[in-house]
């Protein structure tokens, strides 16, 4: 509050939507819904009525927490309606459909490692489920409790560990509570002059700790862009102890602790903070995009700048679909978009260089490249508005009754053309049939390595009404036996949670899954922690 | 054979030497070795007698293979001589005092898959201890057998595995047999023109498998440079199956599969091959070196060329006394060895700008840069050539009776300074008791981070006569004391074999040693892998 004035001009607090993407007030409304809607043929007339907690049937909590541990809980119905899925689309249309997952009997927010434990001792002796939580916004069925093999479920919300506890200067790195926020964390960092660079589209609503638990992708279009890349050290609390990893640059001390931790979906234990590297904020932007009448020659052109050493920090690709979405490209072009920046030096060469290749491979730029203080180019603005507005129109169109999804895997060059064209026809393929209506399959290039590309897909298609989740399971199984023949991982950055397990079971080699089960058995004895996810 | 001559050309194959590293005809002789020793005080006026197999009491096999294995198994004293120990000053010592570690009972040369799982499957119902084995240049005790908990040691030599199968040259990749050693590697590659370009000092004498289950440190002096980064995919034969992960340039489904293999030195599995990333050989190359009067000068020096986002293929710095036995500088200057290189473009200007910061930092340069046609920077010349021919003096100081070893760690940088401080004054003071004579304890930086950097240290002393692989452990245990102190790793990228276990016990976090027993336990449930290595 400003001293010099006797009224508060502070904004109120903005509210998240319990039932669907990030804030209730940027969602929209159902005139833009039904204009949505009219683009997709077999779509319903008006949108779905925005659901409400006291129309759920939530009863009261199967288990009480002891007087030690209550403050630190919540029974409240809204609380725990919004803690019962994560955002995929299918939890969207459940909640839509008034058939939301099983609402967790109480949701914890401790505030240290000790609570983590006190809790997790509790559960265990009580035989209840505990889901950890941060940001709650996997798109994978991560955050959620299925079945009834448990008497309870305790969703575990890290949130209240939301700070910056140390930071290391010199050392670019600081020591970050699990459940700090993207926004809190840049925030905290910023009078350092320094940033975790680590930007999912999910930033704002996504915590370090579930980053680390998914293995989230990040900002950097190439190489080291997995959050796994920037760890020093983790600790994370299980229910045989406290496993805290050395903070350290290297090492070759034995398989890394904290790999077998990453990526773990809070089956083996609770994230609770971690060491992470960090960088000088960058002062030397520049972008560009390239456009490419064929979509073969400008995966070739991509490939040629992942493999050119040149390190863009962004190099997504587009196709036509994608590029005329996000307002790119309207002319069917697909659209290279490129994105240098440095804390060092200026980037506007190397920014050259890579058009130049692309050039080289049959793209034309539209624009001139932009540098810092130039205005952006047009297409690279479009695609970042588009970018980060798209989760909230994916759930206008699940109010109008249509299948609104994305997903995204990874593969080797040599089988990227084949699985793309694969997906986009035989997704298209299923999709007709399912809803008789054609149905829009689009692809991006989100992140591109030297060896390989992770392709991002969006599908757009009717519904059937009331059936929505199963369209789209039954398009998901389609897309995931593609990829499971193109040998393409069930994913590149979204986790496997409850609804990639099938796939994933069959793409984890089968002595792995034997190890993993024993650790988990090891580490989680009575198997409480996340149940259903990775491991049985 | 060149067929327009009537007699060979072929040279003579050169001989591995048994007891010691490298080529037995790349010795010291005795002269030189006496002009070594005339440098340690203390040490013994002739050298020791080279070992001779026949001099040791080699017993019949404990077990014999079956007829369907027989061809692949050797029986031969001096092969299993061979076998019995990696190449550590210990086990070099061990040799010349006629006191080997147990030597294996039979030595198996498996051609595929198939044969290393007929083999397991043998030993496992057998219960003799299966120790895998690649080039044999562990210098931690990671390839010998101690102890009497087996009644046969099968040692399972990979170098007949030494193909590269498949070459993904437009994905500049390629699947290779773990048995190759790194010339071969590089030889099969070049008609490619790709290169692995990993280069630990055991170059010619170790393997793709040996570095994978290592986690060998490699070429680059910056970011990724340990083998693991380069992995796409690993067949990993286990008593309980073979796991083969899918050939991926990144995933995010569940812990990474390959990062359980990667550093289970055998314990877990027999690593049988792997796709490995390559990159196209560099045509740009340049290198410079920079002296500086103060290390602390350095120090701060090679920290702001690791943040400044230049990545040099070499960047290591060499204190005084280390510059001095390398020749690179003879004044009590502290040496900074800069190399880039690039197939992509020139690499000058990067070089220039590393030199300039250097500079900065109280650096003065002794030569100008040079360039790739450019004769090589002197003291970079003289680094490398010190580098190659080391572990040979190494072995001809043994002869001497002295104590001449090296090890290595790695930690943040705020630890650095008071690391190394504390490694020189606490290991000199315990060998000056421990001989009665000081000693010179030497420290180079072998790899920067941005975040920190991997000290090795070089301890040259006079030993005690038949007592010098004691006199070694007692410095050991006291450098491993202070590096515990300074939560230093264990090892960078040395692996932890047998001889870091104790320290390695304490650096891990207790939960992980569950999951890690759990596992090998799930894997490996009649534990003839590697015993003693990892876990028990």
């Amino acid at each position: 509050m400003d001293g010099t004035t006797g009224t508060t001009t502070q904004p109120t607090p903005r509210t998240r939507c319990w039932w669907g993407w990030g804030w209730a007030d940027a969602h929209p409304g159902d005139a833009e819904c039904i204009a949505m809607g009219s683009l997709l043929p077999g779509t319903l007339a008006r949108p779905l009525r925005v659901p409400r907690v006291r129309d759920l049937r939530i009863g009261s909590p199967a288990v009480e927490a002891p007087p030690s541990l209550a403050h630190l809980v919540s029974t409240d119905p809204g609380d725990r309606a919004a803690h019962a899925m994560g955002k995929a689309y299918r939890d969207v249309v459940r909640a839509l459909r008034g058939q939301p997952g099983r609402i967790p009997d109480l949701v914890a927010r401790p505030t240290d490692d000790r609570e983590v434990a006190d809790l997790l001792d509790w559960a265990g002796e009580r035989g209840t489920a505990v889901v950890p939580y941060g940001g709650g916004s996997s798109v994978t069925g991560g955050v959620e409790y299925r079945g009834d093999a448990h008497r309870a479920v305790l969703c575990l919300d890290l949130t209240a560990m939301g700070r910056v506890l140390e930071v290391d200067t010199a050392g670019r790195a600081a020591r970050i509570q699990a459940g700090t926020l993207g926004p809190s964390l840049e925030d905290q960092l910023r009078p350092h002059g320094l940033t975790l660079r680590h930007f999912p589209q999910s930033f704002e609503f996504s915590t370090l700790g579930g980053w680390l638990a998914t293995r989230a992708g990040g900002h950097y279009a190439i190489g080291r862009t997995h959050i796994d890349d920037f760890v020093q050290s983790m600790n994370v609390v299980t229910p045989a102890g406290t496993s805290a990893s050395w903070r350290l640059p290297a090492s070759g001390a034995g398989p890394s602790p904290d790999r077998l931790f990453l990526g773990s979906e809070g089956a083996l234990g609770v994230i609770t903070e971690a060491w992470v590297r960090l960088q000088r904020r960058p002062v030397h932007k520049a972008s560009a995009s390239v456009a490419f009448a064929d979509f073969r020659d400008a995966l070739r052109a991509v490939r040629t700048v992942a493999q050119a050493d040149l390190t863009p920090a962004n190099c997504r690709l587009l196709d036509a679909g994608e590029a005329g979405l996000a307002g790119a490209a309207q002319d069917g072009s697909a659209v290279l978009v490129l994105g240098f920046e440095s804390a060092d030096a200026p980037v506007a060469a190397r920014l050259a260089q890579a058009v130049d290749l692309a050039r080289a491979h049959g793209g034309r730029s539209g624009t001139a490249p932009a540098a810092q203080d130039a205005p952006a180019d047009a297409a690279v603005s479009a695609w970042r508005s588009a970018f980060l507005r798209m989760p909230y129109l994916r759930d206008g169109l699940a109010r109008m009754g249509a299948v609104a999804e994305t997903f995204e895997t990874a593969a080797t060059w040599d089988r990227i053309p084949g699985l793309i064209e694969a997906v986009r026809s035989e997704v298209g393929a299923a999709a007709l049939k399912a809803t008789g209506h054609p149905a829009t399959v689009n692809c991006r290039l989100t992140h591109v390595y030297p060896d390989g590309a992770a392709p991002y897909f969006t599908v757009l298609a009717a519904g059937r009404p009331g059936e929505e989740a199963a369209v789209w399971d039954e398009l998901k199984a389609v897309a995931s036996e593609v990829l499971h023949r193109h040998r393409a991982t069930v994913t590149h950055h979204h986790a496997v949670g409850r609804d990639h397990r099938p796939h994933y079971d069959r793409q984890r080699p089968d002595p792995f899954a034997l190890a993993l089960r024993a650790a988990k058995g090891a580490l989680d004895p009575r198997g409480i922690l996340n149940p259903g996810v990775l491991v049985d």
